[in-house]
């Protein structure tokens, strides 16, 4: 039977109820591990950011910072719970095409470390904010190679006309962005960020992505003597949904990264000093589960439905972006498939779809069902579509689970209104 | 300049901060009010039933009960909130495709009027439950006319395999369920119930549904001797988004669907006693209006874009429906389009694009956006992705304004996290 953090689905089920979001710690901390031994380099300063827009709470954050781990926020709610969970804010990078004034104040309040400018508006603001700062501000430079990395059109950020950063032909405004946080009080220009896109399965496309880095770094050191110090290439990393899927090892990506890096640095005549990545899905999907319990059962023409407990509320990606899932039936994982069955939610809208067309053994009402790798981008992008709850988060690991959201409560639900 | 229930829209912006969901009462009770007086007939008892998915909050469900509608839920969530608005039970029709056996316990133990059952499964365990119940529950059975209304598919629920409702072509199980249901304790099957789709521009489409129902109740009384008293013909009416959008007059698609009712009532012998319908989409939209500001604006190639301070968690559905909307620039309405302007969102996610590609006035950072139409499907699909925290919500009407939501804070994002 499908265990979690070796706690077995059907004791946690009985423990935590349904919809259920579960993280096997177990397999979690195998893949922070990973990132943290495999990301190094012997030239070159490292460092591994958790976007922690994938799945953030503060028992994550402190799960990722026991890996060394730095931080990328996107909001002042994203930054808030990093403060609330005791992170540390120096090691916290702000991301974001529209950082408000109030963010960017509140961000150099907190002391947070790098702020990754998207655009020269936002250059000049925090220019003028900075000179209240206390500290030295890092900041990187978001720039967009336009790299199209051959993901779901909504999921991949350096096309020419994406909405991040600066294009690498815009030397103009690349170059006032420089020269306006280089001049300003509190601040320090540290170098370039960079974010190809989601779920890439090619290492190719980092490849490219480095050597390109690397070669516009040299362009700026010699055409305008702009010294790119640090140089963070952002995500990608893939995670396995599906069998269709075949994500690189995270070892071996991080390492064909860094030895890319370090040839390319000698290049340009070694002027970067450290390397970032910000690995986000790859991490919150490792050992995650949605656990669900089967309503009632429908036959129509076509299809076999197992209805679920819980739907595009607490899952939006199939609806939004055709991702597709795998299911596991607890507790018959060793039977064979006996029929072809489309999962949906209890949603009262047609594309409530969680999973259509998958080979299931029988499976019938009560069974529990669980998708794996839901742990990113699912909660975090959870709705009260039809008013149903939030469901609760667990982590679990060596033989033992416990709560670190709870479910959202009927009450809840109307406690801000007036 | 734009006002909403005649309060100018920067008023209400410097009351209430953006990003803001604003409701005109007084075009809000324009549509409540042709409903009431509309959707009428001499020979059948009607009722109009809003369905409350497309915006639940109790001040919204006090303000629908003073026109005498009815309220449709699909949730727990959703009958916990009616109640806690006062609301009486009597009057609510419980619907959705998996409602748990909890769901349906409240549902008896709240007084619900009707429960619209979907499917056998279902009607076998309200049989089951309602023993226990102290008044007569009334029921509809979801039936699947098999019409394909021609919009989004993920808003079409009529069509051969949609997860809702039995089609017209299972008559064994259509008469297993109303057997099931007639001869349980304190269960009154009244009649049935379909839904043909959303945002539905065309009169044929529902007289085609209005048709096919009373001739497939002339069916049931014939060949299986079952009477439909009662027959819901769902929502579907459409609103305006946009300019491309011809939505047919709410008096103008009532009058057709009751006069169609009364010739086909009578074609059936006058078996039928009572219609109604459930409009959601075309009341919650009616003169309600997204407020943003606009931050950083950005140049690439080939798009001018407006940065807003929200996107797609308080605004899914240009990123999941392709829907469209239509964009004001508070205080500029009279100016002419002066570029063609893309308005994105700060969601870390290249789809975050509310509306692309719209000629407005020339606009700059710190200008007020107002979308039109958004009061139906948005804040009730509204998520935290990025911790963005959820807009509030005021309804202004008669030159004053009053919070029915207040907005999300900070501690807020974080008050379940244990």
């Amino acid at each position: 039977m499908l265990e979690i953090g070796k706690v077995r689905a059907d004791e946690l089920v009985k423990e935590f109820g349904t919809p259920l979001i579960a993280y096997d710690l177990d397999v979690l901390r195998g893949i922070l591990r990973q990132y943290f031994e495999s990301f190094r380099s012997d030239s070159l300063k490292t460092g591994v950011i958790y976007a922690s827009k994938a799945f953030s709470c503060k028992a994550m954050i402190q799960l990722i910072s026991e890996y060394a781990m730095k931080l990328d926020v996107v909001s002042a709610g994203e930054l808030y719970t990093a403060k609330m969970a005791g992170y540390d804010c120096k090691n916290i990078y702000f991301h974001g095409n529209n950082k408000s004034e109030e963010e960017l104040k509140m961000a150099i309040e907190y002391g947070v470390g790098t702020v990754v400018v998207d655009n020269l508006p936002e250059a000049k603001m925090l220019a003028r904010l900075s000179a209240g700062a206390t500290y030295s501000i890092h900041t990187l430079l978001r720039v967009n190679p336009g790299i199209d990395a051959h993901t779901h059109k909504y999921i991949v950020t350096a096309h020419d006309d994406s909405k991040f950063g600066v294009l690498f032909s815009n030397e103009e405004d690349i170059t006032e962005i420089v020269k306006t946080l280089s001049s300003a009080e509190n601040i320090v220009f540290d170098g370039l960020d960079a974010h190809i896109g989601s779920q890439v399965f090619d290492k190719r496309a980092f490849v490219a992505e480095v050597r390109m880095m690397f070669q516009f770094a040299g362009l700026l050191n010699e055409k305008y003597a702009i010294k790119t110090k640090v140089i963070d290439f952002g995500g990608g990393f893939a995670t396995y949904y599906t069998k269709e899927d075949e994500p690189i090892p995270i070892d071996e990506v991080c390492r064909t990264i860094v030895e890319t890096c370090e040839t390319e640095n000698e290049k340009i005549g070694g002027i970067v000093e450290q390397i970032l990545i910000e690995p986000g899905r790859s991490i919150a999907a490792a050992g995650s589960y949605t656990l669900y319990t089967v309503g009632f059962t429908k036959k129509t023409l076509n299809k076999n439905y197992l209805f679920v407990d819980g739907g595009m509320s607490d899952n939006i990606r199939p609806a939004l972006y055709q991702a597709k899932y795998d299911a596991i039936v607890v507790g018959k994982e060793e039977m064979p498939a006996a029929k072809t069955y489309t999962i949906a939610g209890k949603c009262c809208e047609s594309g409530d779809i969680l999973i259509e067309d998958i080979p299931l053994p029988e499976t019938k009402t009560g069974d529990i069902i669980a998708l794996p790798a839901t742990g990113a981008y699912c909660y975090s992008m959870a709705s009260n579509y039809n008013k149903l709850t939030f469901p609760a988060v667990i982590f679990a690991e060596n033989g033992s689970a416990r709560i670190v959201i709870r479910r959202q409560t009927l009450e809840d639900l109307i406690s801000r209104e007036v």
